[in-house]
C-alpha cells in the first residue's frame, strides 16, 4: 500500500487512458523499473484531470524482497517529480484500499481575492468577487448526512448504481484570502465535490439562498451546479477501521 | 509602480537578459500591449533564475490615462499566468524604488521531511534529515546587525562596492515539516539569503557549531556557504518611509 501525493496539473486523472498520461501509468512504470515487475495499481479514490492528491491511496501486488523504507526510496527516484510517495505499507492479500475504505476526504481550495495569484495559479480556484462564508457555511451544514446526491453527479454516473451516499463533514471556512472547503463521505459520486463547491459559490455571491443550495438535492440528475474547476480540489486523507502506514498524516498540508 | 508575485521557476531571474526569458522581458511586453508604449521597468530587489516573489516592487514611466484599477487589469490580462500584478499605485516621477527602499524582506522555506514532496517540489528546499531548528535560531541571531557580508556574497560582487550590510531580521521556525527562515535587511548581496540559509543548514545537521556559523563572518569573500538552491526563495516585501499601495501586503501568503 502506498501514500501517495501528486499534482494533478499534467495528468489526465488518476486512471490508466489510452494515449494520456495518467498517476496510474506513471505509478505502474515506476513500479516496473523499481521491482522488476508489472503490477497493477488500485486507488482508493479516482480523481479528475488538475486534480490534486495530498493523501491517495494505492496499492499493488509485488513479490519484491526490498523493506518498505528502500521500495519507498526506489518508487520515489522512478516517478517524475510530480508524483511522490509519502509512505509504503504491507497489507494482507484480502485488503482492498478501495473497497474497504471508510471515508474519504477532499478539500477545495478558493482564492478569493480581487487580482488574480501567480504562485497559486493551479492550486486553488480563483473568484474575483467577495463571497459571504457565513452563507455558505450554511448552506454546506444543510446538506449534511444521508442523500441522494444524483442531482451533484456527473452525467454519466446517474444511470444504474445508487446515488446515495453519506455526507459526513462539509465545513466552509475563511482563513485570510482563502476559502477552504473540507468535505467527508463514505464516498462521492464523480464530480461531486467540484458540483457542490460550484454551488455553494452562487450562494457565496448571493445568486442562491442556504435554502436555494439544499433545495438543489432535489432537482434531476446532474442539474446542480457549476462544476467548479478540478484545479482547487485535493484528495487529503482516506480512513479504514485501522491506520495503515506507520506514520499518521497531518491533517493541514505540511508546507502552510 | 506595481507589486508583483511570481512564480521563478520558468525564468532567467528578474532583470533582463539577452536570449533569456525574465520577469522584466515580459512585464515590458505586457506594458506595451497594455498602454502601447514601450517603457522600461526597474525593480526593488533582484531575484535569481528559480527565485520567487509575494511582494516584489517594480516601476516605469508611462503616459497612459488608464485609472489603476484598469491598468491591473489590463496587465494581468497580458501577463503570463505565472506572473501578476497585485496592486498598482501612482508615484511621483523622482521615486526610486530600488534607491528609496528601505528594507527587503525575504523568506526562505525548507520542506524537512524524510519523503519528497510532489505538490512543493519547486516551493521549497527538501531537506531529508532532520534538522535541529534550535541551533539554526540561535546561530542566525548572531549574525543580526550591521556586519561585512562579504563571506556570504555571490564571487562576482566581491570586487568594489561595499559589502556592509545591515541585518534586522533573521528568524527561524519549525511549522510542522517546514521550516521558514525569515530575513530582513536594508539590502543584500547576491545570494546572500542563499548562502546564509545554506551555512545554517550545515548547523542544522550538526555539520557547524552556532559559533562556527558566526565566525564564517569573518572568511574571506564567497567563502561561506553552501548556496541553498533559488527555488526555496520568495521576496515578500519590500518597505519604504510610507505605503506605496492602498491595499497593505499580509506578512502570510494568503492561502497558507
Amino acid at each position: 500500500m502506498l501514500r501517495l501525493e501528486y499534482d494533478g496539473a499534467r495528468f489526465a486523472g488518476s486512471q490508466l487512458q489510452t494515449n494520456a498520461l495518467t498517476v496510474q501509468a506513471v505509478l505502474e512504470d515506476a513500479i516496473e523499473k523499481a521491482t522488476e515487475e508489472r503490477a497493477r495499481v488500485a486507488f482508493a479514490g479516482r480523481t479528475d484531470a488538475g486534480t490534486h492528491a495530498r493523501g491517495q491511496v494505492g496499492s499493488f501486488l509485488s513479490h519484491s524482497r526490498l523493506d518498505i523504507e528502500t521500495m519507498r526510496r526506489a518508487l520515489n527516484a522512478w516517478l517524475p517529480p510530480d508524483v511522490a510517495v509519502r509512505d509504503v505499507a504491507e497489507s494482507l492479500l484480502d485488503f482492498d484500499v478501495r473497497r474497504d475504505a471508510l471515508r474519504r476526504h477532499y478539500q477545495y481550495l478558493i482564492d478569493n481575492q480581487a487580482a488574480r495569484s501567480a504562485l497559486e495559479r493551479e492550486r486553488a480556484w480563483h473568484v474575483n468577487v467577495s463571497l459571504d462564508v457565513e452563507a455558505m457555511a450554511v448552506a454546506a451544514r444543510g446538506v449534511i448526512g444521508r442523500h441522494d446526491f444524483a442531482a451533484f453527479a456527473a452525467p454519466v454516473e446517474t444511470t444504474g448504481a445508487s446515488t446515495v451516499r453519506d455526507l459526513q463533514t462539509f465545513e466552509v471556512r475563511r482563513r485570510r484570502q482563502a476559502i477552504t472547503c473540507d468535505v467527508v463521505a463514505n464516498a462521492f459520486l464523480r464530480h461531486q465535490v467540484r458540483r457542490m463547491v460550484g454551488a455553494l459559490v452562487e450562494v457565496g455571491k448571493g445568486a442562491l439562498s442556504p435554502d436555494d443550495f439544499t433545495r438543489l438535492l432535489d432537482g434531476p440528475p446532474a442539474s446542480a451546479g457549476p462544476t467548479a474547476p478540478a484545479h482547487g480540489l485535493y484528495l487529503m486523507r482516506v480512513d479504514y477501521e485501522r491506520e495503515l502506514f506507520s506514520q499518521t498524516l497531518d491533517s493541514e498540508p505540511a508546507l502552510c
